[in-house]
């Protein structure tokens, strides 16, 4: 049974309005109290206690008067978005993001730092480095942070504080990582998967802005998906959802396990590589493979037409499971869908009768860290709340 | 900008501690007002007011006195599983199944009846019977009934009042058939997918209790599955989550779709009287083949590690797309759990690191039913709370 302490209390009433109140300033914009009043349902004396109270508590700040309407010049208010600071970084394989940003996810601070690590503690330096850098250029420092978000390939472990599954960066399995990187960033901060973070992403600011159900597949040097739930991330039971590289491509299995996902194996960048030298392209990277397909070569395009037909693949076993309204594609080798949807929607005709849109991601590389961001504020605007009004009574 | 109508105003804290109050007697049982006051953290005075509301709406009882303990003996309450009732219905392609349950979710009346139709309106008129019978055992009448939940295989479509894939009940996919379906009934209702709500069934009294994110894999005369988050049913976009009879098994697909789902085709009922006889077996049901396999019959075992393995695909695409923490396996073939977890768990090993536990469903053929009335006593709580306490207010 849970509890419900203090339904019904002044106490909890009084934070419940102020949580209201402020609820409504940042879905809504800067407003005046009557405004606040009509749209909440709550009383004007009561809001006007809340607005106080979030005043006091430097949550909110005036933002000036209204100038048109009948009656004397009503104060407008608007979230204090100075209220507090978050940082988000993304560790890819080549290049480590990171950007620190107020509560309204204004982002003040931004730069990449190229990956060069070959183990963990050097990487682990490095996010360290960048996110230091990042922070200082905002004039902040580590511990002023309210929230910080790292991504990163893998699925976090939190019983053992672990990365799981991330077999693209060296030493990044080992035992207690997790804790590593708290201790070398000197602060608490949550670890999210790379691609739950881009889905987040395009959520919130992309492809995928109003959309209940929907699915981001990343596809790159590896391939990943998250999966989103009217705003939310779905992680499953275990933290793996969305790990489709795992999926059972090549059916039945032939031998013992493979280190890396079957399904990853066969459609990630290095198998465009791979199906390119089949056909007599000798390429050093996937992007080449683009390229030259958009020139016309007849070799290439029958590599895009492979890839598309083992991303239908995913496509597929993803809308059998869960039925999204939406397939957001993105990553190095997602990119392309100029090349690849007209194949992949030709699979996928031949297979199944349930089809969902397919769009590309509108946020790129950035799809990860805006992600975090968006999470960090989330968490920093509970956090600040917390601390400051309710703390404070 | 949601509005938050009535936040902190009198009527609506007073319908919210009732809510509080009949929550607490739900899920923890029979209890005093002091005791109600410890567990909702509402004052005791607030406790008593909520009780005597509830009361004068039939939706609380009371049960009796305390005898143990010092000071006056006190009055304990309970909900009044007799404010309303409610009906499940589960339409198989071999029988009709319907249960007439009080709030608390006690059956009072249950009949089965056999499906002999050949068209929709043949089926539509045994399923009105069978509803009317089984409302009559109860002593009520059809439009008496707070909730009704009706299962069928398909996915109901409200917006066309139509059931998609629903290939194996003739006539099932008519245009418009949930309104014919309303019709005959009488009353308004849900209509739910059966594979769904025997997950809900699981979960609520069967093989998932308490488990947060798990599937149920029904495997019979087709293949249905049920996702469960949190309680809830997990629909997808279009309610179609979980059909995964449509899983790209044999990829790349040849020629153009088919009716059935290929991996349906490949691993419901019909496929393993297939398989029986390429290995020269010939036997009318895929019950005796694996009857003859608990018998020890090679060829027949043959059949059961081949069906097993094409079930450690379903399952391997699952995991890897939602990462569950339990897949409860049931219907005429999925029963089979004896002999089908060997196989299946050993190529699940050589698929993928990720596995969930593969455990038999509990409620075998009630599991449909039972979720109906899962769903129908939540549906009617809210309903009859809402009709008598607010309404009344």
């Amino acid at each position: 049974m849970p509890k419900a302490p203090g339904v019904g209390t002044p106490a909890s009433m009084r934070e419940l309005n102020q949580r209201a109140v402020l609820e409504r300033l940042r879905a809504g914009g800067a407003a005046t109290r009557p405004r606040i009043a009509a749209d909440t349902g709550l009383s004007k004396p009561t809001v006007g206690q809340a607005l106080l109270d979030l005043e006091q508590h430097g949550l909110v700040r005036t933002a000036g008067r209204t100038v048109a309407g009948p009656g004397r010049a009503a104060v407008v208010y608007e979230v204090n978005p100075a209220a507090g600071y978050v940082l988000g970084v993304d560790i890819g394989r080549g290049l480590i993001r990171a950007a620190v940003a107020d509560l309204s996810g204004d982002v003040v601070a931004r730069l990449d730092r190229p990956n060069k690590a070959r183990s963990s503690s050097a990487l682990l330096r490095t996010v360290r480095d960048c996110a230091e850098e990042a922070v200082g250029a905002a004039r902040l420092r580590l511990p002023e942070l309210v929230a910080t978000v790292v991504g990163t390939p893998g699925v976090p472990d939190p019983s053992s504080a672990t990365l799981h599954q991330a077999p693209n960066l060296p030493g990044w399995e080992r035992t207690g990582l997790l804790n590593e990187l708290r201790l070398v960033m000197g602060t608490d901060l949550i670890v999210e998967n790379d691609a739950n973070l881009a889905a987040i992403g395009e959520h919130e600011a992309g492809a995928a802005r109003g959309v209940d159900v929907f699915v981001c597949l990343t596809v790159g040097t590896g391939i990943g998906m998250g999966i989103v739930v009217n705003g939310s991330l779905f992680r499953g039971a275990h933290g793996a959802a969305g790990e489709v590289g795992y999926l059972p491509y090549g059916w039945p299995p032939p031998g013992t396990p493979p280190r890396q996902g079957r399904l990853e194996s066969a459609a990630a960048a290095d198998s465009v590589v791979a199906l390119a030298a089949e056909q007599g392209l000798s390429v050093p990277t996937a992007k080449e493979v683009f390229e030259l397909a958009r020139e016309g070569d007849q070799r290439a395009l029958r590599v895009v037409e492979e890839e598309a037909e083992r991303l239908a693949f995913v496509v597929s076993s993803v809308t059998a499971v869960i039925d999204p309204a939406l397939v957001v594609l993105g990553g190095g080798i997602g990119k392309n869908i100029d090349l690849l949807a007209e194949p992949l929607n030709r699979a996928l005709a031949n297979a199944t009768p349930l089809r969902p849109e397919i769009v590309p991601s509108q946020l790129g590389e950035e799809a990860a860290l805006t992600g975090a961001i968006t999470i960090a504020v989330r968490t920093a605007r509970d956090v600040v709340f917390d601390r400051r009004a309710a703390g404070g009574n």
